[in-house]
């Protein structure tokens, strides 16, 4: 505990109050008072409880006022009822924490939700620290505290967890218990009423006992603070976070249990991926990655090695490999080498490396020796299966001896259960993870590989552009003023302008005649668009000409896209028509969009225009603000990009044009909180430079 | 063993004699010994060895021609160079069936494939079972038998496993030793010189006491064969299988450790997925699957209802419901009333039904009785975390009691490990698959519904179809005369018609003024396409030209193709170009293809034309010959099926003329072996029909 001294009071009290302590072991404030005792918490102790008399050896205090100092943390188990009364007493008392076990509000309904924000708001008056309500209590192992309500006390280590279940945590601390598996600290945020996810990572982040992070989490409250925080947080440590409720059937189970809004899943998904933050999606393979990143150093390239004595399992870890986007290293010749001359004849010298069946404890210790000197080896995953002559004791000592000299991060992956129990026990101890089947601990190698790649990322580039935003909020206020939802066309290209937006020139028409006089002056070939307050889609129905070349084309044009649209569309109020110079004829076509998410903000999608796009999901996101970066991986990230880089004998396109176009947005997004969607479709665009051909604009 | 007669020499074998059998209790021939015996074999057992004397109690015979009687079953661990001699002298003493640990063959090299080859030879000509060389042995539960070389036996139960890799074999069968999982037959395929993994598949789906099969596999040899076997077998049982070797990686791997050529990925996916066995990637899932299989009937309906005493597992049981496409049961009105009744009011009664925290195992029993009584639940998830409150043994109970009188399948998830353990203990012994996270029983919980699906599915329909396959059995003749390996663009065209498939009328011309005169036989408007021995994408070299109205503009095209195509390919030929009567204009555009896979045959394929699909992998694979029931499944399997049902606003198309293409061409790669690659691209489809306006065809 260094650094993180806002939450001292919390983490490290000098002494601690238990609101609700009780003399019967059934009643959760007997717990508390039991657990605290267990743990060998140093600080003093104060049970309180009307009744006074003595619990577990401890004076018990009758009341709040009666307290013989200014406690730095108090606990509550009390009925909800008493809860908000207590706070004030606290509060008198000078308590600089509180954590409040008692449930029953913001997820019981209306009622328990007013207490709540009732709570929250006089934490915030007084300046004190509240974690909860409705939290299982927190632990931290470096000072001997066990404030939970749990069963079990952890082994002291260096893995934080925090959680928004507390279920879930003592689901854990049981199932540590088992698994020889350590914690620093383990908080349980309840309700979030006071503390929330970015002050506690915030805190793990400046933990020096804390060397991995991992996490739990429903709803992110700030998501624009809880990124900004845990970008800090990630640039030291690694945070590996399962975030619940990312389907629809998830997200409805979420809002029915806690109350609190699922926010869209590609918003959540962009928010860990911008901050550094390890997603997973199940509990198997948080706790998998936890203990790879607290033992191991990350692998500083994609290249792993992989020593078997068995061909199955081997091409198991091969096919696990590839799949994540690992590489199978190739190794030096001078390996090659000493493993040719070391090894029998049926081995296999190239990666995997198979020293087959009868391999004993020295042949796998030669063959790691060699493995570690290998200029062209990341990491190393050592597989064993119990064949009759497998020295396995003696090869995980070959593992410990050469992980202490050996600068790459080392895995094994021993196999079975009965056999391999001492061999998989000694490696443990010593730090070297041990996984049961090749694919996780493959799976964890890659997630340490993408965690160095985040730490040793170019230094982001802030992007600010020229922008008329004078004039931009002039075309909002008049939109607003008149009720707008949509902004019509011809406003929405003039923002379009004030963001320097490459648009093609244009004319609003409400006659054929008009349209003919309009394509003269912009000068065939031009294009004939529909507009429509009504209308999203004019692709949809059919309200677009492209390519026209003579006044004939025209009319024919204005008469056919019309009817089709009137056809299709009855209802609609077809305003006029727009006439457009053409843009490059050979161009590709892309979209970007943005839209406010309700818990991180504007949200900048960007894929290849056309349905197909969306319906295989190649869609990439990020949140703005944008880095240039940003920009760069966004366009780059979706599946399809070859066909931007010319696959096919098709021209390569200009792909930074596409990049100021999502830097321009990503500004916009930002100066117009009050622009709810954004829609720049088609984009089109070429080697030269890109065109906007049609952008629509909601504000809110 | 009642109707795998076939195998019983080797299963089931009256008497064995174990060829190098040894007193040394350091060599594979003691083992042996050692195993048969501790495992308690009722029938003869005859060690061999030149030196005589007594191992473990048995008389030890000298030699094979010393056998007091011809012996079912001979193992062989002798070096290898002795394997072939002694293989004769077993086949003249009678032996029935032959299994050989020895390792040193094809896995080897040319000398050992070889010998290999030679003794297959001689099992074949002898009618003598064979399994191995390079074999870890069998085991059948049943009659106490353990003829391998592992160290551990496995417990009685109703899983049989076979493995291509033996070292993975002892891997399992040291983990089955310390997780209560039983076995009913274990079988070490090895190099699969004789007995080939659809002779055990067989078996094993014959044997009444195997109520479910799992099996590791790095190749297929009989593609066909093995197909027809499982269909056949998971008619009966699931079949449950990894297929290692499925990346670049892992293929190179596989044919480095065992000699075998590792197939098309999409080729083994077809097929499994054709004889209904379930595949997964990594070994976790097949033993989850496998105890789910073997324990709890199949859910009816894809409906599951969870029941939680605490809202986060429940939110994660949600997400992983959702992803993998089962849905959260909606309970009835019944249920609801029931539950709202007996639990208290912070519960949830929809699904998730939480029952909250301090949830007594008589409130699980209450949710449990109202939840089977469900109608729109097919299945039953528990999930318990260890709250203070939990009564973990006696919940443990409630679902011990309730899945007595239930017919739904039932599965658990109780989180934790120390204090959950002995609960989870009762679930195992009493049937109840218990997962330590919620996501893996989803996942089992999906398989055994898609396997329900599976048996349930439509009695498949073959298709014969109308062909003149004298005349396509001449065009095919006609070219390999000549050596041709792709077929004139004229002579694919008649193969085509030969097949019945749609195709636009055309003329192959040399000069412009021919073009002119077809199209005016044709009638505008027309398409002009290159032709080229040398260029196999017309569209990539910008070779083709559509819509052509008037003389003029077929002449213009003329010119532009040509050149465009000589100038981005100055080295090809053009022989001339195609006229062809145009397509429907709205129609999109789709491809069919068929590649012979070296181990299972033709592999259809089925895509939206244009580069995205393939970079986005949207492509559906089926294995020749195709049933309607495939035809129908490719066409709506890839993921843009939306596009062809008419999705914003276009016109659906018929999909039933896409099947008949692809049935027509089923039965053409059915039909023509020799047919290397066929590629009908684009087919332009309406919702009026199709039209294959350009096909490839290459001959072998």
């Amino acid at each position: 505990m260094q650094s993180n001294a806002k939450l001292q009071p919390l983490l490290s009290p000098d002494s601690i109050a238990i609101i609700g302590a009780s003399r019967n072991p059934g009643k959760l404030g007997h717990v508390l008072v039991a657990n605290l005792i267990r743990a060998g918490y140093k600080g003093k102790l104060y049970p309180v409880n009307p009744a006074g008399g003595e619990i577990l050896g401890l004076p018990v205090i009758s009341s709040i006022e009666q307290l013989p100092s200014e406690p730095d943390l108090a606990i509550i188990a009390l009925p909800r009822e008493q809860v908000l009364g207590t706070m004030h007493q606290l509060a008198a008392a000078r308590v600089r924490a509180i954590s409040i076990i008692s449930a029953g509000f913001r997820e019981t309904g209306r009622d328990g939700f007013e207490l709540e924000m009732a709570m929250a708001e006089l934490a915030r008056r007084k300046n004190i620290l509240l974690l909860g309500p409705n939290s299982l209590g927190l632990i931290n192992t470096d000072c001997g505290l066990d404030a939970t309500i749990a069963q079990a006390s952890p082994a002291k280590g260096s893995i934080a967890f925090f959680s928004q279940s507390g279920a879930l945590c003592s689901a854990i601390l049981d199932w540590a218990d088992g698994e020889s598996f350590g914690f620093s600290k383990f908080l349980s945020l309840g309700n979030k009423a006071g503390l929330s996810e970015a002050d506690v990572l915030e805190a793990l982040g400046d933990d020096t006992n804390t060397k991995v992070i991992i996490g739990y989490l429903e709803s992110v409250d700030d998501g624009e603070k809880f990124l900004r925080k845990a970008r800090m947080v990630t640039e030291k440590k690694p945070v590996i976070m399962i975030k619940a409720g990312t389907t629809q059937a998830g997200a409805r189970a979420t809002s029915s249990h806690t109350g609190s809004m699922a926010g869209a899943v590609e918003a959540s998904t962009a928010a860990f991926q911008q901050a550094g933050i390890i997603q997973v999606n199940d509990l198997e393979s948080l706790f998998d990655l936890a203990r790879a990143f607290s033992e191991q150093p990350l692998p500083q390239g994609p290249n792993l090695t992989v020593v078997t004595n068995s061909g199955g399992p081997g091409i198991l870890a091969a096919d696990a490999c590839e799949s994540v986007g690992l590489h199978l290293a190739r190794p030096a010749q001078k390996t090659l080498d000493i493993l040719t001359e070391a090894l029998p004849p049926f081995a296999s010298i190239y990666n995997p490396i198979d020293i087959i069946g009868d391999a004993s404890a020295e042949r796998y210790r030669t063959t790691l020796n060699a493995v570690a000197d290998d200029e062209y080896t990341d990491a190393i995953l050592v597989l064993l299966t119990p064949t009759a002559s497998a020295e396995i004791e003696e090869t995980a000592q070959a593992l410990i001896d050469m992980a202490k000299k050996c600068a790459k991060p080392i895995f094994a992956c021993f196999m079975g259960e009965q056999r391999i129990g001492t061999g998989r026990d000694m490696l443990l101890a010593a730090g070297i993870p041990c996984y049961n089947y090749p694919e996780p601990a493959v799976r964890a190698i890659e997630a340490m590989h993408a965690h160095y790649r985040w730490q040793n990322r170019p230094y982001p580039v802030e992007v600010c552009f020229r922008r008329d935003k004078g004039k931009a909020e002039r075309i909002i206020t008049k939109a607003r003023a008149v009720g707008l939802k949509e902004l019509p066309f011809h406003d929405a290209m003039e923002m379009a302008m004030a963001y320097e937006l490459p648009v093609p020139e244009n004319r609003f028409v409400r006659t054929s005649d008009q349209a003919v006089r309009a394509a003269k002056k912009l000068g065939y070939p031009v294009a004939l668009k529909i507009v429509s307050p009504h209308i999203a889609n004019r692709g949809d129905v059919g309200g677009v000409a492209l390519d026209i070349h003579a006044p004939h084309e025209l009319r024919q044009a204005w008469f056919s896209i019309t009817t089709r649209a009137q056809r299709k569309r009855p209802d609609a109020y077809l305003t006029g028509c727009l006439v457009q110079t053409m843009g490059p004829t050979k161009a590709r076509e892309v979209v970007v969009r943005f839209t406010q998410d309700p818990q991180f903000g504007p949200l900048i999608s960007f894929s290849l225009a056309g349905p197909a796009a969306e319906m295989l999901g190649d869609i990439s996101y990020r949140l703005a603000p944008l880095t240039l970066q940003d920009a760069q991986e966004i366009v780059r990230e979706i599946q399809s990009i070859p066909l931007l880089r010319g696959a096919r004998g098709a021209e390569p396109v200009s792909l930074t044009a596409i990049e100021d176009i999502l830097l321009s947005m990503s500004q916009m997004a930002t100066d117009f909180p009050e622009i709810q969607e954004a829609e720049l479709n088609p984009i089109l665009v070429d080697a030269e430079g890109a065109l906007v051909t049609d952008l629509r604009l909601t504000i809110g």
